[in-house]
């Protein structure tokens, strides 16, 4: 790293209306962190989005009042030479691709969502082959930069970069730690820093094991907080859906928000078909906020992150980036939740597999904390959706028809192998445009 | 064992509808096989039946000419007194208690069956205390016999007598595995010993990893077979709903019939909810044959195993049975395929779990051979339903409501905690005949 | 733990000429870790060295102007009520057993060392009945407490405290790992907080597997210095043998200075016969230092840790076993090298046993860093030590002769079971006093 | 495998003086084992004595009266064409080199053997090139065909093979598990048949781990018996040195004769040191037996096996060999002791190390019985020599002086790493000629 002269960080997908977030993540670490150069990167599809946000991130740099160079460019290459870290946050397809991944499901009466069943998989297929280019592209002009994804499906992208890929330094990023971590203190009415929770599973699948208030354990206590309909914990955008407080008991570890896809499909699905009748799925939620969210980063006058932004879902998501990255330069030592190879730290999940666990973070990167066996009730589940993760990796890295039908089939949210191949060959032709591998062989 | 006086045999729910197919095993294996002593053992509830099949098995041992004795008996601490083996098929509640397991989840909208979901975990809750009982009392009778165990959910119950029992010899049969290897053989025109295949998985979880035809992979060959219409493998009673061929191809495992649960769920909801309206679910259909059965053996002129029989659907249980018997007898080393302690021999299960593996048979019991890990896209699966077990079990054990809660809702075939609670309450209702530890305290 | 007063430290063998440096650790540490009290327990043998050390303790603290009160008693029942730490530091039979230990081996030609080998088998068998017993009172007398060990061998002591003690707050300490690192930053010219080191294995059988100097990896370097004949890393006990540089590199970790006796055990025989010869064993030599030492601690003008006690060996253990102290108080999150339950830390080493790896050490205790696979060729010989470790423990516990034996043998310093059988009968017959389990029945 | 006109089975160092044993274990198997053609072949080196071998064979064949072909041959390649099976009993550098790897340890106070410590090594180093060689030529010669090999070292050569050759058709054979058979039958007064042993550990690290007479375990009782000083279990090769008994019984499992080496280093020393003095290794009395032998094969009316063939010590090796070849043609499935690739029959050595176990044979080849732990105070050991092995096939791959240094100095019979670099030059000096990869670039 070439740190003595300050840090130069790429961000991939710089057009998104995140990216303000992240800005205004870099200029409140400046003093730890000292960012001299941001990218900001786009395609020729994000150019005007790529201005717009630009623009506003160096009037946010400027009021500020910190020299951290903003470039914007459309050449990825020129961007990566000698960056230290690298972010990735791209659609691909834009949020368009995201209402196909939601509503061509539901027309069949499945589940419909960007990170799970078969949205899931379909995001995961155009998105992997595209972090398999950029990291081979790292790895010749800056091997020794850490590529931070929070690109989803993450966890299924993890595993695809560390399977797949040459270049090993790979972390995956999400905000479902910090939101879970958040909640539980204030059920507690506690600070944040006297709540300590142990994380393991995958991304999305993520279980608070155990909950300590001041050092005593309290995730009895926890649960029986989340088990009462008014306090319910969730994301932007999942519904939240009460959780029966029996199962909750019984099932003694906290469930992350994403859990209801698993632990309440039935409902979940029924308010999915709600919303796709209403034409309110949230991809076309999201799309409105994008909206006037651009319309607000238009107006010149604005150098501050606009507080609208948080509707957008994705809060907390550039501080798990810039959390990370900051601990790395500054060998902090710390414990951040990432997706990182296992390693041997979940017993019974592949060494070379990508989990979301508690990390030390240090200047050499993440390292897991000894997880051992998960409790026997969420093995099981998180297994699954690990078999579905690494088949779903397989198709977009191979283009296998054949792989995508077995990962959709194989996903718990899919009930039928004929069900999932009328499903897979629509939203495959609905995509078509975002999946060269996938066509150009004969492979339907 | 005293096996120079020859073998004492006892099988408890003797009375059962199949005793006539055990009978008719251990008559055409007497030279290999000699048993002595055959106790038919039941309850007051099956003193009838026990009575008109004892009788029948008479007839058949003096029509085969074996001095083979048979005793009937309600007591059941006196039949086990120097067992050699000990066999189990009783289904405790009789058949009305199936009909409960089948109807009450489907009133539900969910699949309703006697060894998968909400069924298979009732039948284990009323089955593993009586099984536990069992293997006490044997470990104090007959403490070097084993327990050869036919009742299902099978896997649930090994489990349960492999962690909970002291009496360690438990050995778990279904027909499922040879049934395989006959369909296969027919589709690939060929006699079964020439017909080789490593079985792997759980009980009714079972999977072909590979099949040699003279010594000569064919896997891929079985299943394009498998995936013509025209061609199904399944048993009596599940529904020959055509697999996916491209699904089938991309497995590329052979599935057993029960699969169709995880894989076609939809389909085989659709088909019970069909059946469940013209008061045909399977249960029903098996009280009429049991009917027409039982006359058949009053018949004082039949000593023959009637044809009849075969429809039932336990074709070949019995000789699973008298199989590992003979094995262990005889010390044939040969290969069969048994639900046993895992010890390693699937990577990433618990060693002290029960699996369902190619074992070879010696005078000390089955040793299983060594699996190595699953192919990635049935480890989850696989896992899923062994956490169902393996927490099922522990609500069985403990009597416990919250585990019995926790267990269904984690099942795949279960869609929501709050629909599991209301169809575990209703269920739970409906046997607590059978469930005395469930209702001996105040658990609900 | 009632740490709104203070905490409550007990400390077991407080008559020790080590306890001044705990005392100074406790003192130089006060503002972070308010110990309010601090007893000092011994048996009645030791009851002169209490009083010699216990005075001068008091006066340490007095001069350093800070609210320790510090209690002498040989009742350790009254000490330990309610205590939120307890240190061990105990040496059953005191320094005559470790003559024993030290000669008897080296008059049969082996190693004769009082950590490893059959002197460390014989104080393993002297003191974990002795731990298992504090371990129980504590369970019952201040449950909540933590057992910090720093009695030899640390190794094996904690592998019995894991497993055969219901109080399961346990933790190892050792200055081995400070000790490394310390000696490795100034080969490296460099402040220890800028080298980082990962280390795994067992305790006196440690690897330091990566070297990172301001982040980045000097491993290779570090062996090249390290196989520089003139900078060799050591302890007080252990003569300075220089390493073949050629293996060094070729090893790849960093061993610690007790590999020694493995990978040099000709070299080390050949030397501590020497010492033999001339009455000059380790053990000797610390008689005498501790008769300086207390002959010191006598003079009641002595109010600081006189540097004398440097000599002594143990440097920097008191500060392992307050820097893991303050670390739970506190939460500190911080690294430390701790012998604790494996739980899947390092592959291939029984979840159950105890290993020596970085930790981060949290209020709830330290958890593991996750290791993974040992490399290939320090594999064998980490589970040939722990097997010893296990098989000794197990000795130690049930009395067994015959385990004691086994242990023996399997020893990778012992090269005979003709020879294991002779030196184990003259240690047991020399050390019959303090084992009272191996004595009560006829086992020889 | 074109065996509808008999099986082509190609011998590698066929001029060895034990092939006369092969070709009688294939004349007496004919009728199950219709061996076609049997080609010997060998170097220019041994193309006398691989002349007079063969004319004997001839002779055999003829007087036997079987239509089977005998080739001799030198080039190699023609004889792999379409082989069946191969078998492989070379010793490169002949009994010269033997001579070397057990007379320069000696010199330095090593053991020196052939299969263990400094000299199993350097026979490793110049196999294993000639092993891999082979191994690549029947991948494209007979890419079908067994590779059989019996050449020593053949844990390290089998680890070898399995890690680093694409022809993973490979098993190594050895005849200790059937002389332990053989021998514990002796001891029980019982006809083998009657005695079943589970089998397990690496090839010369071989225990039985559990004995059965007629189906019960006597273990213990086997254990009492080979611990009587006058019924010594041992090969040819090794002195009955006695074990203690007191050790044996406290082992708990049957050890093999090469345990010797690990137990008794000090005694089996002694013993080697006196016949070094006297000229009298095994090697040297091996050079006479063999200079013996081939003037009995000179004989031309010999046509029989001599019974002097059996003091040479590999008596059974081709019984071995011609068992495992003729249950893979026959689809025997019976249980044979076989070095193969674990793939988690024993847990904690890797998945893809070889290992020497009880294993099916099929016609797929070999399956491992599942052995789960091994008991724990013989896992550090066997994971010792897993790990010299391991690094020592590296070594033999790579070339690499570091690695050969590494091999030698983590090996339980070498007890410094100034010693065995000392031995290791001499050693590699000595064998230069069989050593190109160690020399052709400047490694020393």
């Amino acid at each position: 790293m070439t740190t003595q002269e300050g840090i130069k960080i790429v961000t991939i997908g710089g057009g998104s209306s995140y990216t303000p977030e992240l800005v205004e993540g870099f200029i409140n670490r400046y003093d730890e962190l000292p960012v001299r150069e941001l990218w900001l990167v786009d395609i020729e599809a994000g150019r005007e989005k790529l201005e717009i946000v630009g623009n506003m991130a160096k009037r946010m740099v400027k009021k500020a009042g910190v020299p951290m160079e903003i470039h914007l460019t459309l050449n990825r290459s020129m961007a990566l030479q000698n960056a230290d870290f690298v972010t990735t946050q791209m659609r691909v397809g834009l949020l368009d691709a995201r209402v196909k991944d939601e509503r061509i499901p539901l027309q069949h009466g499945l589940i419909g969502q960007e990170t799970n069943g078969a949205g899931g998989l379909l995001k995961g297929l155009r998105t992997i082959p595209v972090l398999l280019e950029i990291a081979e592209e790292m790895q010749e002009l800056c091997p020794d930069a850490w590529l931070i994804n929070f690109t989803n499906p993450a966890g299924m992208v993890t595993e695809a970069l560390l399977r797949y890929s040459k270049h090993d330094k790979v972390i995956g990023v999400c905000n479902v730690p910090f939101n879970m971590h958040m909640t539980i203190s204030k059920l507690l009415h506690a600070d944040m820093k006297r709540v300590h929770i142990n994380f393991a599973g995958l991304n999305h699948m993520l279980y608070g094991t155990n909950v300590y208030l001041d050092g005593e354990e309290v995730t009895g206590r926890v649960l029986e907080l989340l088990g009462n309909p008014d306090s319910q914990m969730t994301m932007k955008n999942i519904a939240p859906l009460p959780w029966n407080p029996r199962f909750l008991k019984a099932l003694g570890v906290v469930p992350c928000p994403y859990h209801r896809y698993f632990y309440k499909t039935k409902e979940i699905l029924e308010e999915e078909l709600e919303a796709f009748k209403d034409g309110q799925t949230r991809a076309e939620i999201v799309k409105e906020l994008e909206d006037s969210l651009f319309a607000l980063y238009k107006d010149e006058t604005l150098d501050i992150k606009p507080p609208q932004l948080e509707k957008r879902g994705g809060a907390y998501y550039s501080d798990a980036a810039c959390n990370v990255i900051s601990s790395i330069y500054n060998d902090k030592k710390d414990i951040q939740v990432l997706n990182v190879k296992n390693n041997g730290s979940i017993t019974g999940i592949d060494d070379d597999s990508a989990v979301e666990v508690s990390c030390v973070v240090t200047k050499q990167g993440p390292v897991p904390l000894t997880i051992g066996e998960l409790p026997v009730q969420v093995q099981g589940l998180v297994q699954q959706i690990k078999s579905f993760e690494r088949v779903g990796a397989e198709a977009a890295v191979t283009g296998s028809y054949d792989k995508a039908l077995l990962a959709l089939t194989i996903n718990p949210l899919v009930s039928s192998d004929d069900l999932a191949e009328v499903v897979l060959q629509e939203l495959l032709e609905a995509h078509k445009e975002y999946l060269p591998s996938f066509f150009q062989k004969s492979t339907i």
